[in-house]
């Protein structure tokens, strides 16, 4: 497919270069911003300038900011005393939205993966024991996704984090609010078993 | 979802305003961005910002190009006496794709379709009537969409254009290359049957 415009071919291959999005659907995205005005798509490309020279990593837990500190650390409502343990910021995204935690997070950056190449020195790990050295801190929540990257790096850091004095914990394991049984693989079947709770537990929630 | 920064927020938004793109999947290519360095972006958004300020719709065709005259137009290679009429210069890329076709083009720019509004006059339809008043033109070739948006516009350029004395063809349809007979639907057949062709010309292609 060749373009008839070198500014088409580098807008085609910008779009193209993303994952997900192939050279058809590239240059689909791209027709509609030339049938756009030309204000808006200035702003498109501002945008991702604008996101590249701005957006940063907070220092304290690695979440992106505006600032160098980002709002949640800075929030004198949010208890320090908890840091939860996540992978990404989109997992931090997924727990803010339950509204059910008010502790501070640490985002790792990825998760321990020796088949990509991602060692435990690739992550915020050693940023983390640092953080946990603090007084105030008490408990420290791995909410890791339930791979096994998430249980390599969950159980990696349970053996650091462990000698440090703080509390370790992990989020529940079990079957899915709505789920049947019946169709519940038997691994998280068997889990949630043998994880079972005190029924007055399940009441407080 | 509350994203920590406002321009995470601008560029979830500039990815998630074009079409097929959701707010999760706009957010997971943002994130993506962020995890390139700082020239990739800049590359990235300079490349939407020349697309918009550089790219040019041909003065003769209406085919993008980055000069008033597209290489199409300029090229002495190509014959002028015919002109094919597309909608869209993806249809132009399909068709240069089959090295079938040495003339020129015509971009209409849309087809005619009551139901979303766009009539003859939203089109380049009075450019294209000028054009074949040039007395090299010969023949146009109608290359629209076999839909009823297509065969609509396809009706009205033919009245438009007839009594000007080029003459109007329009491109064959009927089984595809490698379709089987049994799982063609039967509009389709039944035309196949009605512009049969001489076996002989079968065999010049």
């Amino acid at each position: 497919m060749n373009l008839p415009s070198k500014y088409l071919e580098n807008a085609v291959e910008a779009f193209a270069s993303l994952p997900g999005i192939g050279r058809r659907t590239a240059l689909r995205l791209t027709l509609h911003l030339l049938k756009k005005d030309k204000g808006y798509v200035l702003n498109f490309a501002e945008a991702f300038k604008e996101l590249i020279l701005e957006v940063k990593s907070c220092k304290n837990c690695h979440n992106l900011s505006d600032q160098e500190v980002c709002s949640i650390c800075l929030s004198p409502k949010r208890d320090s005393s908890l840091i939860c343990v996540v992978e990404d910021i989109r997992d931090i995204l997924a727990i803010e939205s339950t509204q059910q935690y008010r502790g501070l997070y640490h985002v790792l950056g990825g998760l321990i993966s020796p088949m990509d190449g991602v060692g435990p020195s690739d992550l915020t790990i050693t940023h983390l024991e640092a953080r946990l050295k603090e007084p105030e801190v008490s408990e420290v929540i791995l909410a890791l996704s339930a791979t096994m990257e998430g249980d390599t790096t969950n159980f990696y850091l349970y053996r650091k984090l462990n000698p440090l004095g703080v509390k370790v914990s992990t989020i529940a394991r079990g079957i899915g609010i709505g789920d049947e049984l019946e169709f519940t693989d038997e691994i998280t079947l068997g889990k949630s078993i043998l994880n079972r709770l005190p029924f007055e537990n399940s009441l407080t929630n």
